[in-house]
């Protein structure tokens, strides 16, 4: 490609707008621009990068068998109605009528239209295992659409969906499905992990989110130091203190607090440490019969985070998670939130592990203004049930028994389920099995983010001066920088003779050709990141040499004027 | 592919609501699903297809230096407003609001969003020309979709839009886009015809369909004997009769012709040719100040149809075309639609130039159950305009002045435009010319439908066995048929060498290894169209051969077990 005939609509100015550096760095690239809030324009350069990407997930999804399709974005309402997801999903569904007023959806994701079209297309285990994918256009009505196409409301997504006649072939494809990923990540030059992930309202243990490792990523993962454990926070488990918990030595005391409201102030007030402080939260439960709603106590060491998706899973505590409201904490404490505490509430009281192993602690004492210390569970406090409801913290024994726990941030670019019978149970899909009975299909789904991956390499490879590329999905695998070629008929010559033997060697090249000075091309080149350039000089060519120059490590050499094009296509595995 | 890891989907029975034979046989091929009316989920075989004509349109707008981009699907409204299709645009448009109840619709077509998009990138002449195109999905919202995806409501368009500083590089770019659909339908191996096309309330002549000729097409054409002109019926020119117009030799005599209403019943009654009659029909014209719509009458030979895109053309006729109601007809001639004649009408009359050409013809004579025999034009009617009202008929002469015509069908799969100033005008995109003064940029447009290039390839390769794909666009170009595999441990290992040595050589090979009897084997593969096939059997081992069949011609050919590879790569011509 010659730059005098693409849109390179490279910015100088960071815009304003853009919070995350790959956002800033893909409008500044030309890659993208916004349409509407969450509505991005593809421009070229970021378009290749997008293709090159979409072309590596297909390879890899076809190398584990999967088989390509595609479904419409626009889909009938009844089979969402069907699986109960009509009502279901929350407002970023986006829901229309045609012009017959009939409701339509614009697809999330697809797991409805599959399981409609496998349960007409396949009728007996002989079929099965099928693993159908499409890469395709989604629309999810973000509420705060941000970080450019990071999380906007249309985008490019793998989205795969397997049929099995049982839970042993399901586990099979899903393995099959977990080292293509990660052969499709390592293909993209990305620093990701698989990690175990939370799998939500549907249950069961199956399912891993592929991480790409960022400090700007909205996710944290828990990695521990002793062994190749990694799992999502929302998941990882908190295991409960080593040891006996110590016996009481302190007397249980009620003194006054006056202004005394959070944890912080508790300590401060009474001049202790927060691990020393028992923290006390109010949710609801499921609602009984009559509609009514119980309170539940959520009991946490003043140091540690509430884990909201550990909380929703305890049986009985009403989903999605509600805290009580001021009149709810009165009615049942009798008490502002400020000063509750596990004592003499007459709710169910759930104690995290690591709260529960502490002595002659302090919490609040159900009345304005007012705490108890020398507090302790089993002499002064009875009746309440232990269980994992905290985030981990950097440095906490690692549940899979080897090391302890480092934090780092990711970017959630993969996650990998195994759904069960969710969809299939709803929507009837049947097949028969070798005995002839009618049985129902387990499935698993399988997604990517295509267009999120873009701005997840960007995030992970990048300097001052713009984007580094890894090779496999640089928008061009080569810059042609000729310098003055308007004036020197020799640098314009030998740029057109590299540009044609690296066309015809298959690579991919900008030849910037554009009347512009060598500094404003340099600068463009290794803002949109190419990985490779060659720069032609008249002083070079009485030498007998070009340069190349590498965008990763800055390094230049010189290089025979002969032999560039095959060093470029060994550097490029050609 | 083994056909035991993949969705075939084949059919034995042709599915009762396709009306046309390629939506017949995609469905029975296992091409595509109805998800609902209009939508349709591509299985693996029809998606292949797909796939490979969408990469031959992106190879051929690349070499032709178009570059791609990608644009939502979801657009703001606002842009519609601003380019005024928002009101223009009928219920075909989809549109829809966001979870803020913000207006959006989905995109038929990105005239908008491209201009919208161009008028912020390029700011100068020296960026120009520019011809961005993308391969998308596009929805429109048909009132009645049909022949599966050769008229339904998502489909997949290639839509490329360039940009100009003047009229002259709008033509050079407009005819390298008709050079690359040429070249892009040919290498599909597609009997196309590029044509003179209506330019509709845009006007201007620039505008060319590319018609894959078919008898199934909605589409008549007009071709000459004589020259390469071809046009759309909306658009070719019905040329004046040669010669004079004859004297008037009959007496102007009026007749009762009771219960006569239709040209047919003229004619019998009367017992003379239609080709003698003067039919005449009552449009409306455009609103006066006061809103009132005055009646235009248009005067036609009775063998001959109006051409209603000829009539809205005229000047001062109602757009859309709009044909007078009964009361209306009543108030303007007095008489019934029957009995109307061009005698004594008080307002305008049009007469086609062949209906002008006429002596002594018969007409209606205003009057319930009566005609005018012996009238002619000027002796007996007076104050008429003459023009081209009606469609062509097989062999009119060519209005190229060479040769007649001939009428053939044909579906439309390309359309391209020049657009002129119509968006960038109303949008206000600009840039700067040679002389530093802002310049409205001139347009051009040019469709290609992706998807119903899919159907209209079926419709002219197909025969009673199923479709016959050209090797280019086939879902698969080689089938292996092993005979019985599963019983004879010869004939599986040469199918197993054979696939793995045409893989390796890149052929797109499906191997069918189902446990399935041979005849079976054999119809799928002809009803998917294979062009080429491999059959494996223990006899034609014993004698060192296999047969080569081709679905094209029929033929069969033995050929040797070491042979049969480089004999297929050389007939693919790889």
């Amino acid at each position: 490609m010659r730059t005098s005939q693409y849109l390179l609509s490279t910015l100088k100015e960071t815009p304003s707008d853009a919070e995350v550096i790959s956002h800033q760095l893909m409008l500044r690239a030309g890659m993208i621009r916004k349409l509407a809030s969450g509505l991005y324009n593809w421009l070229p350069t970021g378009l290749r990068v997008l293709k090159k990407i979409e072309n590596i997930v297909r390879e890899e999804m076809n190398n584990a068998g999967a088989v390509e399709v595609s479904m419409p974005v626009v889909q009938p309402a009844e089979l969402w109605q069907e699986s109960g997801r009509w009502e279901q999903y929350g407002p970023e569904l986006c829901r229309l009528t045609d012009r017959h007023n009939r409701p339509f959806v614009l697809g999330p994701t697809h797991e409805e239209v599959i399981t409609h079209l496998v349960r007409y297309e396949v009728s007996s285990y002989k079929q099965l295992p099928l693993n159908l994918y499409q890469i395709q256009t989604k629309f999810r009505d973000e509420v705060r659409p941000r970080f450019g196409i990071m999380r906007g409301r249309e985008f490019l997504m793998k989205d795969a969906y397997s049929f099995h006649i049982d839970k042993a072939s399901l586990v099979e494809t899903y393995g099959k499905m977990h080292a293509a990923y990660c052969a499709a990540f390592s293909r993209m030059g990305l620093d990701f992990r698989p990690v175990q992930a939370d799998t939500g309202s549907i249950g069961g243990t199956g399912s891993h989110e592929f991480q790409v490792l960022a400090d700007s990523g909205e996710d944290l993962i828990a990695f521990s130091t002793g062994s190749d454990y990694a799992a999502n926070i929302e998941m990882a488990e908190a295991l409960a203190p080593a040891g006996e918990r110590p016996a009481p030595t302190a007397a249980l005391t009620q003194v006054a607090t006056p202004d005394v409201h959070t944890i912080d102030e508790v300590c401060a007030f009474l001049k202790v440490d927060a691990k020393q402080v028992a923290k006390t939260l109010l949710v609801l439960g499921e609602a009984d019969e009559a509609g009514e709603q119980p309170v539940i106590a959520l009991v946490l060491r003043g140091d540690h985070e509430l884990n909201e998706v550990k909380a929703e899973k305890q049986p009985g505590v009403a989903k999605p998670l509600t805290f009580a409201n001021d009149a709810q904490i009165q009615a049942a404490a009798g008490c502002d939130a400020g000063s509750i505490g596990p004592k003499g509430l007459s709710c169910r009281v759930i104690v995290d592990r690591s709260a529960a192993h502490l002595a002659d602690f302090v919490c609040g004492a159900n009345l304005n203004g007012h705490h108890l210390t020398g507090a302790n569970w089993d002499r002064d406090i009875q009746g309440y049930e232990v269980a994992d409801l905290r985030n981990v913290v950097e440095g906490d024994p690692s549940p899979c028994g080897q090391g302890t726990l480092l934090l780092k941030r990711g970017i959630e670019v993969g996650h990998i389920f195994q759904l069960g019978t969710k969809y299939s149970e709803a929507m009837k899909a049947t097949v028969l099995n070798e005995e002839g009975k009618a049985t129902i299909m387990e499935m698993g789904c399988y997604g990517i983010g295509v267009s999120r991956l873009v701005a997840a390499a960007i995030e992970q490879n990048n300097d001052a001066a713009g984007i580094i590329w890894p090779d496999a999905i640089a928008p061009f695998e080569v810059a042609i920088i000729p310098m003055n070629m308007h004036k020197s008929h020799r640098v314009a010559e030998l740029a057109e003779r590299y540009y044609a033997e690296l066309k015809a060697a298959g690579v991919d090249v900008l030849f910037d050709d554009r009347k512009e000075r060598p500094g404003v091309m340099f600068a463009d080149m290794e803002l949109i990141g190419i990985p490779h350039a060659i720069v032609i000089g008249e002083r070079g060519i009485d030498n007998g040499v070009v340069e190349y120059k590498s965008r990763r490590d800055g390094s230049k050499l010189e290089v025979a004027i002969d032999a560039i094009v095959a060093e470029l296509v060994a550097r490029l595995g050609r």
